[in-house]
């Protein structure tokens, strides 16, 4: 961490902020130029409030090298992290395609979908059973009997399944559950992140609509401080000015997190845009972007859904999307 | 809300649609143009899921007429919500100055802070106890031992006190709080907000840094919707490209939430800049756009603070703030 | 165009209106509900001004039906739009790899880097020598004697050239240069595209960085509306609050603007991110996403190049892209 | 500027780094710490590419200490300008009123229009003759014709005018025009900027609405570089995801303008956010925040105006606000 302090800095105030960083356990080295001095702080850095520093009278501004990210930096771990989960591996080359529906509604909804897609290529089961609405009077899904639905989806399949918690007071009907989903709403849930940070259950974590890359990375290392390294993260789009896609995905996102980070990375393409024409595009767009997967909402009656049917594809459009995802990532290895 | 067919619609397909639209109870108006047709739905389309009926291969579009909020609808409720805190009111015409530190850090630090903005013309308190930081090495505030101290300070002074709470575990803690803040991360937390809507205490809901006018209506409306109808709107700044603040305030939502809804606005400068020279202009700015408040940031030593020190303005510079703010609201009375 | 009325409109307020939108050529077409009343407008409603009838006291609110675009409007020319540069042509199937410097400087590097982009495969020459630099006390370009140096790299390898025209009084150079491009920051530079409405020579025009897709084939159908039907349009990324990438490139617009208009769509990965890193991946995922070429800043030298370095991939790494850009398009078509 | 190399760079590269910067007449500072070497560079770093320098091999980052503006710079100036324009002055504590039509329709129009806002309180008028309209199929404004018209009401009320160049071929028509008012859509065009800074005639110089405020600052700097001093800064709203207003407002660009520049500032709340209803909080709210003056849409008979009636206020309106404004002014200085 860079301090530049301002012109001819008082002495007493030097030597107090020099005391008050080394206080911190920081090694503090001193760089006079012709017309400004420069502090240079060595040590661990996560901890100072970069704000704070910057208020201080004979501070002009201050800059930091390190990402304030630590257990989830690529720098500090090289290697891609793989999540393991049992049947599967999310991350370290290989490549997910999660399908389902936005909602459960019945079990025979979920097991028909989820037959269809596994028979398409689908490698997890996706399915919301605690889903967050903007209206308080829109379905609010089934809850823990919509979990019990998608847990017989997965014991007729086999297909590892994947769905939303809200609140940690759900937590208790998750146990058969593989991998936990953080909404792109909770994303700064910080008191829920932590508490998922004390299990071992993998969490796939979607980036809030204003959240950048490293606001991102920063949720994620919540969960990695409690213990819990198994997280997945997940573009889903942000909110711009742009009002035809319900949000603009943003598929730089996926080689940019790779480079700050060992975590895998799945894009969601029909969250992100909206519109179910636009989902095979986009999920190709993603394939070839370097993603670790793609998670498709698939509704076997669309017209029909109880919710979200405008972004959802068919069994039949997901297998086409399957076939040609698996055609470019071919490509890219050639 | 209007339904736009496409051109030349299935006969079998629209008296499909036509009796489902009446299954949910909605009165049906076909209306035959010379080239296209038009179904209007007339009766509680709050419920009704806009994108699933976008869904349907022969519509075109669909445009909701009404808001799909109803509690916090200025058009079913024409006056003004007045929110009784015992000692003060908000909205109606009244106006609140609220002051303190972001985060709460010793008794000495609340009590004298309380004392001095009190003096200064402040007529609630704030300050942070549990607190959401965007790192996990950051602090994290004082938490229950937090709230302890903010009502030594409530009971040294007689100001109510405004205080964040980022999960319904920690209500227990709250019970002599006059104002319980849901934060911007939380303000689609979903859970929380239906949880605190069976409460009847005053909650203060921070817009999302992407949250647009409507759904923090909504949000509002998730709390309304259990029948807690305390509750204060708070602009605070939003997502833009603009780097040199630390959100762009949009004011424009003052006057227009006040139309749109009969709840009160309060505007917080400090959070929305995050510089201390610009919370003045900003606050004085929000009283001419016609807030029922302003919350601010005032640190007794900010250059000491724990966190937020560059956006905190001093006692001082608060008493000036009061004074100036009361000087505008009077001048746009006359 | 669907005018939604206020409840019990004015009688001679009624009949006053329906004369005038009649005086305008429309057919209106009065459609009355149980509790509103709609008044359909069939016609040419291009120039209508939406606005306007929305202000009027008796009108709730105006809903476009048909999209405000009309030469550029897939709706109208159901083809894709071939654009013929004589050797090559761009839209249709085809797929364009245009390459080379942000800024032309010798006449040596841009015959080196042509040469070096065309054996690589690439199909078309790009090169800045009227250049818009946010500084004015930055390198402006060559200018005239840019678009020389460029003409020289094409007679040497025979590939089209495409570059950048920031005011009409420079069209005098331009006789040679095969497509004519409009930055991001003249994308709604009117008095511009109107002139360029008057030539037959294709246009390659950029997306303003705030600008919607709409705004971007308004901005087309003023060029269209003169008779140039030769118009490529280009995404190069919008403004968002993420400030990793110097762009957020948005890549639903490909297949977006692709159903909206016949026009060809190129996409710019080096704008959009401003990192050579992140060039390559969004390459591919733009191929993917079925744009109809990419075009990418080349630099045989960039840490000596006078200006956008860090977006510049070297001849090497463009010979690598356009191997997998070529083999992505080939997966897609299996 | 400051230049953070990586870690042990390569000598030769070094030595090379450090010898290309000092031909370019810096001075360079080489600070060695116990990890990192750090140079930095003093002189006229205005002209530096930044990125070029990231783009190094041995560059970690580049830090800019200075703003990149310098004529438009406060730290270069202390003091306020005031741009003369005979009868008044704007900015240096004096406030400007602008009011007028968004487009001249005929002299009746202009010359009613103009009276009214006289009498009202207006110090200056405002009206468009050379128009960019979105569509090429919408009314364009009369052009010259409008400026003639625009002069005859300066000849009745003696306000001086100002109104939009959107192209130096228009300039002729201009001799008589007070200011010169730049577009937000020509913002960045900067053939036309660079035209503008060979007049000394004042420029009103918008925001982009994809703008940043040093962007703003940096296209200042292209007209003042060329000698033109009289520019006058214009916020009217940045383009966000908020879809009920137009755009939105940025007030806090007031103060933080004036803090980073010495130029004045005027407030556009009409094209801001593009709702009549609340233009008049806006304006109080600009005024609050310490603006030079605010610029609002008036027209005698929005419901028939041509053009963005919806934003425009009556005379009778415009005179209540100018009262309110002028009040909430000797509020602030109480």
């Amino acid at each position: 961490m860079i301090v530049l302090l301002k012109k001819k800095p008082g002495k007493d105030e030097l030597t107090n902020l020099v005391e008050w960083l080394c206080s911190m356990g920081l090694d503090v080295h001193v760089s006079e130029g012709k017309e400004r001095m420069l502090l240079g702080l060595i040590g661990d850095t996560s901890c100072v409030d970069i704000d704070l520093i910057r208020a201080l009278d004979i501070v002009d501004d201050v800059k930091r090298i390190q990402e304030p990210f630590k257990n989830a930096n690529r720098k500090l771990h090289p290697d891609d992290s793989r999540i393991d989960l049992g049947v599967t591996q999310i991350g370290g080359g290989t490549f997910q395609l999660i399908a389902g529906p936005y909602l459960i509604e019945t079990e025979e909804q979920i097991c028909t979908i989820a037959r269809e897609v596994k028979q398409a290529g689908a490698t997890m089961l996706r399915g919301g059973a605690f889903s967050p609405r903007t209206s308080p009077y829109a379905f609010q899904g089934l809850r823990e009997e919509g979990i019990r639905l998608l847990l017989a989806a997965k014991r007729e399949t086999g297909l590892p399944v994947v769905t939303e918690l809200m609140d940690i007071a759900q937590l208790e009907y998750f146990d058969d559950v593989d991998v936990i989903q953080v909404g792109a709403r909770n994303s700064q849930n910080y008191e829920l992140l932590r508490e998922l940070g004390r299990l071992r259950k993998p969490i796939l974590l979607k980036r809030g609509s204003a959240n950048t890359m490293q606001e991102l990375l920063m949720s994620a290392e919540y969960i990695m401080a409690g213990g819990n390294e198994n997280v997945i993260l997940c573009e889903r789009g942000i909110r711009t000015f742009e009002p035809y896609t319900q949000n603009t995905l943003d598929l730089s996102a996926v080689p940019a997190l790779k480079e700050l980070s060992h975590l895998p990375v799945i894009v969601d393409p029909s969250r992100a845009v909206g519109i179910a024409r636009l989902v095979c595009p986009m999920a190709l767009a993603a394939a070839a972007a370097g993603a670790d997967g793609v998670m498709v909402e698939v509704h076997n009656d669309p017209q029909h859904a109880l919710c979200e049917g405008p972004q959802s594809i068919t069994p039949a459009e997901f297998a086409a999307l399957a076939r040609k995802v698996n055609s470019v990532r071919s490509a890219l290895t050639c």
